[in-house]
């Protein structure tokens, strides 16, 4: 059995985009009964960024019902909150001490961060063993990350060799499990669908308000109702057709093609199937934000779980170190 | 009642220099019923540099057992060890979110260090957001620094003044108690007492050994016995007057100065000195390091104490960040 480990931003309320992208490719792998699965929220990350307590905590609560929501399951899945266990801090410290200072300003993403941010503080210069800390706690075997977290993970493979070279079999080296983008997901503007270009789609909310993002947003051509039309090219149908069945997929692409068949039509389908596919995990994301203390709970039992792996790895390193444990 | 919070560096055995230049004039500062005192070995500070257990652990014992057998009183001074309250590694992160690293680049000591030393790590360059952390999570009024130390004093005041500033009254913003070089404590050689210079003075070692020490390293000049010598320019009164009584320092000053009494008469007196009135320290200090366990369980009883107040400080401030407490 292989530990995955998996550290979700928490950037607030998934839209489609995550949700399809991110959430639901991670939950299946969580989900696979050969792996042993941990997946963080890491709000003590967000720091570098987030100044104010009420977004703080409040996009934790809405990241963590949005993945419940999803069909995380916490009794397959060590589910927790970075910050409930400061023990990753205590190991990024120790961690900071065998890494070069000079290997750490090499870092591209505080470059990327530093030209493009205001608050530029040293916890976004340190992130990187942070991270490390977050991954060499709990043993983990594979990390799921993106191309932009690459170099981290080398940071994170480079420490734990530097320190098991020293003292012997401490850290399980991790190996990278680098997502490829499999799936683009469409923006209403069919660009890519991201918060800052505000093309997202919010399957959360309130299905009137889906059909209004939906009609007022996408932008269809003037091909008139009997002229066929092109599938591929359609924002309309390329949502469709990752949401619905591989029947009504087909079913919509032969109408456009046929002609007779117009942009509002399609985005009446597609407005039922989002508002129906998604209608279950809907009503469970908007009852969790209702009954925030339900999320609390499953977070402070996942901590507990996730802090007796933490503790076992710290202690190792602790008394290696010199350290009374 | 201030509370005045010190660091002791772990750095070994100390020598009659540390003893009478720092350990001393702490503890009488602890004692002062005025003063509620916290000290701590810094023992996580040590990790920047020292990456051997055993010696770790040793310096750490060696230091502890120094400050009990010079009268350091647990029941008057909470008196921990660093690592036993890895509540400053948390601190640490959120001060570090809340600290320009432009600011923390300009840090003179990692620049010196940085020419010095072999291990440049990213430890030694956040060091200084540990050390903030290790004065505001004790809400210390008062850190007595030497000069080296004033530039990290600052940035621990402009840090909580950050935090202070944007959330309310969070941290006691520290005052700096300058320690002035009082007393220049000379080596066998004349010169400032120091590791570095070899020119040290173990006053917990072997009476012979003392003995020994005193005949061969301290150079004297070749005045005749008969002829009046110079107090002043000598190393082994200016040693004396140090330890002795002042009726014992003016005998031997009009001594000298008469003639008629040689060098190797004031060594003896030196050495009979340095034997006597250190004995009762002597004789604890070894007791305790074959005592280990004694010195463990006043440090354990002191990292309780220190963890009440830290957890206190954390949850005040974590719960004004957004986190969970």
């Amino acid at each position: 059995m292989s530990r995955i480990l998996t550290g979700v931003q928490s950037t607030g309320r998934p839209h489609m985009g995550n949700i399809l992208g991110a959430i639901i490719p991670a939950i299946e792998l969580a989900n696979n009964p050969e792996n042993d699965s941990f997946l963080f929220i890491a709000d003590l990350h967000s720091l570098t960024q987030i100044k104010n307590p009420k977004t703080l905590s409040e996009n934790t609560l809405q990241v963590a019902a949005a993945w419940l929501a999803c069909g995380l399951d916490p009794n397959k899945t060590t589910f927790y909150r970075q910050s409930d266990v400061p023990e990753c801090t205590e190991l990024a410290w120790y961690l900071n001490c065998f890494f070069p200072y000079q290997r750490l300003k090499l870092a591209h993403s505080f470059k990327d961060k530093s030209d493009r941010l205001e608050d530029i503080n040293s916890g976004l210069f340190t992130y990187p063993m942070l991270m490390a800390s977050d991954i060499l706690l709990y043993d983990a075997n594979y990390v799921p990350v993106g191309k932009d977290q690459l170099q981290h993970l080398e940071m994170t493979r480079d420490v734990a060799s530097r320190v098991n070279n020293k003292y012997g079999e401490i850290f399980v080296i991790p190996e990278v499990k680098l997502q490829e983008n499999t799936q683009l997901i469409p923006g209403t503007d069919g660009e890519k669908m991201s918060k800052s270009r505000e093309n997202t789609i919010d399957l959360f909310q309130d299905p009137k308000q889906i059909k209004k993002i939906i009609n007022k947003n996408i932008i269809t051509d003037d091909t008139p109702l009997e002229a066929p039309k092109d599938p591929q090219s359609s924002t309309v149908y390329q949502l469709f057709q990752l949401i619905a069945s591989s029947e009504k997929s087909l079913k919509m692409k032969e109408n456009l093609k046929a002609g007779g068949y117009g942009w509002g039509h399609a985005k009446k389908e597609l407005v039922d199937e989002l508002v129906n596919s998604f209608a279950p995990q809907r009503e469970k994301f908007n009852y969790y934000l209702n009954n925030p203390s339900e999320v609390e709970s499953v977070l402070i039992k996942g901590a507990e779980k996730a802090k007796k792996v933490a503790n076992t790895t710290l202690n190792r390193f602790r008394k290696t170190l010199g350290y009374n444990i």
